[in-house]
């Protein structure tokens, strides 16, 4: 259930069944003193962001904290998908045993999902687990990666596959980051927000076809309304099924695709809502395959794709090297590919797909 | 509570309030089918060892695995602590995704602390987390580290400063690895038993000076009754604190000075258990220091250890680097060093002492 803490947030309650933390979701976030009150006291603490996010918002939220610890560090990790990797990881592990962190230190991750995936994940490992606060400042990490403590860096054969589950103490989404997102981050968000409607609610659908231009042209209220609903529902799932033993898995509708695409291509060169857009464009096209859903209902998810400015054409992979990349994914078992497909708008199954039916997707959506 | 599950087998069971799985113990345990019965069902499964133990054991747990797992392979780590560290752990990572293991894919530590560190850390981290199983063949991992989920890496900076707390689905203590174990390795695993002692239960204390021959010269029922004391008392301790929030922390007697000799020196001169046990000397006589216990008492503990074989005098590294790694410890707090202390015969108390006494201590037995 949502609330309104404050004058300024309004307060998702995220309860994984042995945790609990709030999503606060509003505009002047960053800078309000009690927007950080009530969190873990610590000697220290170190705000984790990146090269771009860092020279924008690092100094008003330290600012912030200052009250709170008695230092608060910065540290600014290279900006991109490709850097989500040990070594950038190796980075905060240095710093906080260089500055002689212990394991009450608070971690910050200020910035997009790589900087949340990769601090929850030190914040994970550091002397077994210190607590950690999400400060995403762009639209995918506040409808998306930082909610629900999924946390991890990349392997070259394939992505997330080194992480953890590890929730964080606070999810703080200032929507004033959001005006300052450039416009190809935005699109990519919305990729995110756009995925709630076809797996969880068939109304949020139908709220973002009418309301895309608004969220395009950073409208506060559209903006605000999709990060609550969309931070609603994956509160939802994640209290369900916390370590995606079932239900959680339909969070991954289009990233089965999705992450062969970024795989294939490398990571860095399309983002990661890109991919995902592209991804759902394929497994809608493959539920309606499967007569889950009339066809029309594809068509209709990749025309508000497209309106959303996102790609609805895979790369030239090759069938093969697309089936190759699918069989690593996480939902993958005994080899065999589990897609996360629609069967009714507003609802999702998790099930195989004959790989003749895959390639004919395939062969429609790519190069 | 232990029982007695079958022909083979002592059973004490772990409960950490969310997890709960058991430690086997007894001889012949690595051939018996019933052994591996009603662990989690996998087309794969992965058997980490190292250089040193695989030649001996790999093959007889593959077969003994093989009816349970489509295919059942191994990895051979190098040997020893220096390579307890991001290169190793990712060689199974490697390995994983090469065969392409699955979330289902299960596990199987087969060696000393290192391997279950190791490994452990491997299963928590791959497509965050699957199950793993402790094949401890050393006596310190029997008796310490295969049981409690305490999963971790070194950092140049620091022991075991990268890590998770993650269940294995069973300990198996197969006694009879023990009769091949060299008896340096005995010895540094009798640290850790005789630690159980003055932090839990000063009669075991008492059963230890009484079978100390015995145990040295591998006797099958001394060494039987020694592994499952140690076993019930951390299963004890790990199910009133699986986090190390409070009571866990007296696990770490002598872990202090002991981290410190192994971090100073470099990883791979002294065995653990070789500075746990000069650190238990050094934190009994700081115990008796700050009049916790008589000074007898930390006399009574230096013979045991001495008559045992293990080292009690410390490396000169020089007190300050002394004090300057034990500030990095994980039990440290705002740059306060914090002991495990013995206040009476069998028990144990965490806090912290004045840096004049630690130097008393280091300068009377380091050097």
């Amino acid at each position: 259930m949502t609330t309104r803490a404050s004058s300024r947030a309004l307060v998702v309650p995220v309860d994984t069944g042995h945790q609990r933390y709030d999503i606060l979701i509003g505009s002047g976030l960053l800078d309000a003193a009690e927007t950080w009150q009530g969190l873990p006291r610590a000697a220290m603490a170190l705000i984790v962001s990146n090269t771009a996010v860092a020279p924008r918002y690092a100094a008003r939220l330290r600012s912030a904290l200052a009250p709170h610890y008695g230092s608060v560090s910065v540290l600014e990790l290279p900006d991109g998908e490709q850097f989500k990797d040990w070594p950038t990881l190796n980075l905060i592990f240095d710093r906080l045993l260089g500055d002689g962190a212990d394991r009450q230190t608070v971690l910050f991750a200020l910035g997009g999902g790589v900087v949340g995936d990769i601090t929850g994940l030190a914040a994970a490992l550091y002397m077994r687990g210190v607590p950690f606060v999400q400060v995403p400042t762009t639209l995918l990490a506040q409808v998306d990666s930082s909610v629900g403590g999924k946390t991890a860096i990349n392997h070259p054969a394939g992505k997330n596959m080194i992480g953890a589950f590890y929730q964080p103490q606070r999810v703080v989404c200032d929507l004033d980051t959001l005006r300052t997102l450039p416009l190809r981050e935005l699109r990519a968000g919305l990729a995110e927000v756009i995925k709630y409607g076809p797996i969880a609610d068939a109304g949020f659908l139908d709220w973002i076809e009418a309301h895309l231009d608004d969220l395009l042209a950073r409208d506060a209220g559209a903006l605000g309304h999709a990060v609550r609903r969309s931070c609603e529902i994956k509160a939802w799932v994640v209290g369900q099924d916390e370590r995606e033993s079932g239900l959680r898995a339909i969070l991954n509708f289009g990233h089965t695709f999705g992450h062969a695409i970024e795989s294939g291509l490398g990571y860095g060169h399309w983002l990661h809502g890109e991919a995902v857009a592209c991804g759902m464009v394929m497994a809608a096209d493959l539920s309606a395959r499967l007569d889950l859903v009339p066809a029309d209902f594809a068509v209709r998810l990749k025309q508000l794709i497209q309106r959303a400015g996102l790609p609805v054409r895979g790369p030239a992979l090759g069938a093969d090297r697309y089936l190759e990349l699918m069989r690593v994914d996480k939902k993958a078992q005994g080899g065999e590919i589990r897609f996360v497909l629609i069967e009714a708008p507003g609802r999702a199954v998790l099930r195989a797909a004959p790989d003749a039916l895959v390639r004919d997707v395939l062969a429609v959506h790519c190069g």
